[in-house]
């Protein structure tokens, strides 16, 4: 794989019938977003959600950006972090879009990073049963991850994500300058999705980012080319499995693990935001992986150097504070979404870049792993 | 068009590919429903919802039926009538089913009328971004209606059905043994969608239905003739446009000025009900397609006069109580969703089953036309 020296910005469409569109990748993005709206939706309003972090920093300049291409916006900001994510503020978000009289060629737009994505991305889904929808995603996590593919939902007090529908973007823009102002712990989780792509199916992508997270993590082309690398490998997926029935699981690859950590932590930001946890959790897959004899304990160590490497927590004992039982995680996994008529669906692997849907998975194996770990 | 006489039930099929599904209409479905579940669905486990006008008069009888199949069965009773069409109770429902860990495969259950279908499915289109779904509609209205095509909703401070999702059942049984229990202004209320297929498009099924409607209302094969009828009229309807981007918007004749009048009433149904307002609405349809001489006078009496012979209301004085100006009611529908770029969107007529959606009817038309509707 090598960097490409053309123009700096890059295009991924994401080929799904009468649900096509296009990811935009690049520096500047944001100043553009009115003209890239227009060429694309037949609507002239928006209704835009971002949250108290990020709106100081871009809300005025992608509303400007909006009006001058002639679309009439209007705003609501919401607190920033992952209890955002409620059913509670999906109604206000709701309520908001169609107090707008926000019509269906008309657009939400979500300014920010996972959470406000997946509320407004919700929300679009079901004000008139669906209206228009841009990402404009404001984290490295969204860029790669969330902003692509039509998961949109909410947290509920039984567990994360259990609500939502299926609703593509209408356009994504990934603007990557904004990534400047992202935290090193923000830009950091980030990556591990990104470092998630190379462990699915593409060992040439991981072995790239062992040579050059530095550069991505500084910016420039290489930031663009990894992004634009994890947005089509996550395009690709999606356009073969929308619905997640099959292949699509595969996205969840250290994330059966990382969603437990976030439900023991609270979601407590503090503690640990998702990134962290899909981290630690991917270094679990490939550690269980090899426990139950289907790769080489190897690749689990590499695996945990790399994302050691860029700073990345890659062990449960690396979370601050006290962490429940086993059995308590069990539990949180045990009432994921991926859990198929009583048995356990895990994302395993056997080796780097070759990870597989396994179904069939015995509660009693997770449990003594989990055990095994949290001892140590 | 003549009653067959083979046995007395009906299966129509719905051939939406992965969505397709069959409506199963006759008497006696309700003791089946375990049986017919099982043999189309993977999960063995249900969430009934219900209300407290249906649960003391069927709810037993399916929770039997369905364990005697093996299926383990929870419910929720809620209050009955359109106030429960509201967003804190799709909260409550949400939050019933992810208690009782419905999976993928398992089924939400409908039982009741168009409130309780489009409030349970549009649960069962979110919780875990879809679940199956199984609609037991005990209403007249629910069974030709609301229970097929995948539209699922709830009501907004800002106007009727403007959150929802489409989510298609995986089965409806229509049982019409059920329909013995309504009250003879229900079972009206649900006659005027039945006559409404006859007159977007099958003049020979209104025709039918002037000359047969007492015996559709006392029982028998005709009833359930009607009922088959008006459900594949629907189901064709949606195979040919599920997400209604054009010819599904036919199914709203008399809708636009019966949601208005709704809306007026404040969902009052001790004024008026959904099937009521759309009997006057598709009467207000035809006059207006006349006074537009898109149609002749003629045919706004012949539906006036039919729908009156089976004792529904046909114009805006039969509403009991003060209405609003046209102005209030021209501004309801505005904010109706199948208003575009502004522009109103109406069903309009060329006569008698020759039903036709018009995209560019000028708001002043619709204005001056109420007022003189309500000044007689």
């Amino acid at each position: 794989m090598t960097v490409q020296s053309r123009s700096p910005e890059r295009l991924v469409h994401v080929p799904l019938g009468d649900r096509a569109y296009d990811i935009l990748i690049g520096p500047g993005l944001l100043a553009r977003a009115g003209g890239e709206i227009t060429s694309r939706l037949k609507g002239r309003k928006a209704a835009i959600i971002t949250d108290e972090h990020v709106a100081p920093l871009y809300l005025e300049a992608l509303m400007d950006g909006l009006q001058t291409d002639g679309i009439e916006a209007v705003s609501l900001t919401l607190p920033a972090g992952e209890k955002t994510k409620s059913f509670d503020h999906l109604a206000t978000v709701c309520d908001m879009v169609l107090a707008a009289r926000i019509e269906r060629n008309d657009a939400v737009i979500a300014l920010g990073g996972g959470v406000i994505g997946d509320l407004a991305g919700f929300a679009a889904g079901i004000v008139r049963r669906g209206v228009r929808f841009v990402q404009i995603p404001t984290s490295l996590l969204s860029q790669v991850d969330s902003s692509v593919g039509g998961k949109t939902g909410v947290n509920s007090r039984h567990g994360k994500n259990l609500l939502g529908v299926f609703h593509q973007p209408d356009l994504v823009l990934a603007d990557t300058s904004i990534l400047d102002t992202l935290s090193p712990r923000e830009f950091r989780a980030g990556y591990a999705e990104v470092a998630k792509y190379g462990l699915i199916d593409n060992p040439a992508f991981f072995e790239w980012l062992e040579k050059n997270w530095q550069k991505v993590f500084e910016g420039g082309p290489e930031r663009i080319e990894a992004i634009a690398v994890s947005c089509q490998s996550k395009a690709d997926v999606v356009v073969e499995d929308e619905r997640e029935m099959g292949r699509r699981a595969l996205l969840n690859l250290g994330h059966t693990f990382g969603h437990a950590l976030e439900a023991a932590t609270q979601y407590d930001s503090k503690r640990l935001v998702h990134g962290e946890g899909v981290a630690i959790g991917m270094v679990l897959a490939h550690e269980f992986s090899a426990r139950l004899n289907l790769a080489s304990p190897d690749d689990a160590k590499r695996v945990e150097e790399h994302l050691k490497a860029v700073g990345l927590p890659t062990k449960m004992s690396d979370i601050p504070g006290e962490l429940p039982g086993a059995d308590v995680l069990l539990d949180a996994i045990m009432q994921d979404k991926k859990v198929k008529g009583g048995k356990l669906t895990f994302i395993l692997t056997r080796g780097i870049g070759q990870s597989f849907v396994a179904d069939d998975v015995p509660s009693s194996e997770v449990l003594s792993f989990l055990k095994e770990k949290l001892a140590k």
